[in-house]
């Protein structure tokens, strides 16, 4: 027992050694590597993916893993949960072939770089073949993991968010659809003001505005850094070790500012997380689910509250300083400006979800096979005149937006719209305990932090999210917290 | 033989697989890693340096190179050669335990952080401990590898130059002194004119220009990139993916201007590496001398030649309008500028080497024991006293001012001082055979990168330095070309 202890402890190690390895090659990737360098750096990730598949898959380590499940009432809280989490990836591991496992690695990371280029150039041809191999592989390592789940999709959500299934997913959407899609409509017949905030702003003052927002809100730049990328993402090494990145666009300052906000929100997650996590496999955030409602919480109920401005309205204008003739009601208005757009990441609060259903429905139908590959921009155009009544013309701004199924993570999209129906709930309990509206004015953010590090982050992944959720609210998730916080706030913006 | 061989190609795959990694952790610790992170990867390149070590001294592998060993006459030339290097390397990383070599490698990677933070703080004391057990490894790895050299530093001097020794770098040194420091008193008689070229120039624009000069000596930036660092450097992970560093200064443009000449330089050579070499263990520069022959060949002797400038002046002038003011001349006299200083990278061709023979001598004495680390910067400030007259007051401008020895380099300095030595005996060849000044004036560099390539750069490891030295320029190291160059040079631009 002592001894399988250690052995655990070593492996554990050894295996957050090789992923510390390839976080920072997959950050190279997409952040730092020349086009030229990607395929070599692709191979590296293939390598390196199939050795900790080797680690997590031999013997010796399944046998030690094996006898302290049998032992479990002897280890502490975190062994526990280290140990149930562990014997499930194992048990997922084992039924992939290495082949295949190292395969679909260097699939993966060769496939971001394809998705970037065939998205600058907006030829879906180039990205097809690659997101065909990764459906593929998707439905057949779903088919591998499946046990009594109704059906594929199913067994890829547990993935993103244990407890999820389609029934579920598809009654909160429907619900979403019944209520936003009318208040959709009252909101375009009132119509929207003239835009005043696509202003150049130069790149560099940008950055340092950024710069400042995170610094604002709480993130630790000693204990992180920002960066660029084409699609913003957050990744966490360690705790002492977490990476954002930002897109930039000179004539659009608004959206790597909320961009900024959101990933900061993933990022303070991650730098909160409790010390005695770390070196253990808990050490990151929970669900992908509940890490989207701490992202959306900041971008969205922060960052596009009226009181959050209020205190930084000044600081803004001095990096753009075209603010200056917009007043604080003005640019409120525009920042919750709804309008039906093409672009997910640019999207309203109102509309986002119409968004992640498109994703949702199409992800579904590959699974199923019920949607053949080469149609895909064919019917996101379709799906998107549908729900939100715009078409895309190119590629670029329709199927290959995002960089998620690239990356393999196909089941990944639902995620975010759970999220914002959890910050909703959180929000909704945050309120009734501190001044949030008084905390904003007055800049005191490291109180919201606190509030959110103590109910949730620093838990890392010790509690699932169903568990979180009821511990912080009281309840389980309940979509109604987000339908009336989203009622509630644009009835009072549009005054319907 | 066959299986052998194949199994051999294997494990060097495996091998350049984990050196990729450990490189772009390398790279990531220097350029972008935050302050807290930095311990962490340090692990991580202990535990891969550690894999890569089990991997070349498995009793497998040595096994296969043994027997390859036996059956060298039935090998290809690059085949050949890589089974002497590797038999060699598997000798000496053989005679380290393992677990000094592990933490060794995890030293060297944190060190580096400390030693930046310290050279910032300018605080030595911080930086003190580190060096001392850098120092003390080296010292220790050298008896394991001493066979019948003379002393400890001749053993460490074969890493970096084989075929060197105290005795011939002794000699070389002396003849340099002897030449270099009479020609630096009659320039200080004759005195400078008063320097125009530190003027305040945004980092925006530097930035720009230094990517034009990349662009300009033939650096292909789909093959690789360019980002900063406390200290420039260059990288190679492929051919396909060659990084260079450079550090920006506000207030002096030409510093980061000649820095990226010089990386410019390491990087061309990588980048026109044969194909048939990428993948084996020759797929990278020669010795370390060699290497620093290009860039230094590139930063001054064309870098610094009035031909070279006379193409681009108007360019520079577009991002440094101040320019507008200096003629060309007085540019050119500037950058040429004799004058004893305090920083080895900042200082002109001729003062460079003594710059050197102070890092030299310290490195001898302090493998001999006969210095003590705790006296290094006194002695630091009384050789540099003694060879240029200027005494450093803080330790960040004095001994704290290299990277080379935080990262484990003790014994390198001496291949910078060789390497302009070859670098002005290659120019002697090229100029009879090419019109080096007419190509510069006509910005055909192209034709300059071509001839290196076909002569040096394409070989990588395949050849050893006394062999393309002597191939190229008909005779060994001689380093009275050096010594006639600068005479030459310098008596012009000073009118001696």
């Amino acid at each position: 027992m002592e001894k399988n202890l250690k052995l655990f402890r070593e492996k554990i190690r050894e295996k957050k050694m090789i992923e510390g390895a390839l976080e920072v090659l997959q950050w190279d990737l997409e952040t730092v590597a020349p086009k030229k360098g990607k395929e070599n750096l692709a191979q590296i990730v293939g390598y390196l993916s199939m050795k900790e598949y080797e680690l997590t898959t031999s013997k010796e380590f399944e046998d030690c893993v094996e006898i302290l499940k049998e032992n479990i009432e002897k280890l502490n809280e975190i062994e526990k949960k280290e140990i149930e989490e562990l014997a499930e990836d194992i048990e997922k591991m084992k039924k992939i072939p290495p082949y295949e496992y190292q395969d679909y690695s260097e699939l993966i990371a060769r496939t971001q770089g394809i998705w970037e280029e065939a998205k600058i150039e907006n030829n879906y041809e180039k990205y097809r073949d690659s997101l065909k191999k990764i459906v593929e592989y998707t439905i057949k390592f779903a088919n591998y993991h499946k046990k009594d789940e109704k059906n594929l999709y199913d067994v890829i959500l547990k993935d993103y968010e244990k407890g999820m299934t389609t029934e579920k997913l598809d009654e909160f959407f429907s619900m979403l659809k019944k209520e936003i899609v009318p208040l959709l409509k009252k909101i375009k017949e009132k119509g929207n003001p003239k835009k005043q905030l696509l202003q150049k702003t130069k790149i560099e003052n940008q950055k340092k505005f950024n710069r400042f927002i995170g610094e604002y809100l709480g993130f630790d730049f000693d204990r992180g850094v920002g960066a660029e990328s084409e699609h913003p993402f957050t990744m966490n090494i360690t705790k002492n070790d977490v990476r954002l990145t930002t897109k930039y666009m000179e004539d659009n300052p608004m959206s790597a500012i909320f961009s900024t906000i959101h990933e900061t929100g993933h990022g303070i997650y991650e730098q909160q997380i409790r010390d005695n996590l770390q070196g253990t496999i808990l050490a990151s955030g929970g669900s992908m689910g509940i890490h989207e409602s701490q992202s959306r919480f900041y971008e969205n109920i922060l960052g596009r509250d009226i009181h959050f401005w209020k205190n930084i309205y000044k600081k803004a204008q001095e990096f753009m300083p075209f603010l200056e003739k917009i007043s604080l009601e003005d640019f409120y208005k525009e920042i919750n400006l709804v309008e039906p757009s093409l672009i997910r990441t640019e999207a309203d609060e109102l509309t986002y979800s119409l968004h992640i259903m498109v994703r949702y429905e199409i992800e579904k139908g590959l699974l199923t096979n019920e949607l053949n590959i080469d149609d895909l921009p064919k019917i996101w155009k379709e799906k998107m005149n549908e729900y939100l009544g715009v078409i895309p013309t190119t590629d670029s701004e329709g199927i290959m937006q995002d960089v998620h199924w690239a990356a393999g993570l196909i089941g990944y999209f639902p995620s975010y719209a759970l999220g914002s129906a959890y910050a909703a709930q959180i929000y909704n309990t945050m309120k009734k305990e501190i001044d949030v509206d008084n905390i904003l004015e007055t800049g005191e953010l490291f109180k919201i932090k606190e509030w959110l590090g103590n109910k949730i982050h620093k838990y890392g992944k010790l509690k699932e999210t169903p568990e979180i959720i009821k511990e912080v609210t009281g309840e389980e998730l309940n979509p109604r917290y987000y339908i009336e916080y989203l009622k509630e706030k644009y009835t009072k913006i549009y005054n319907l």
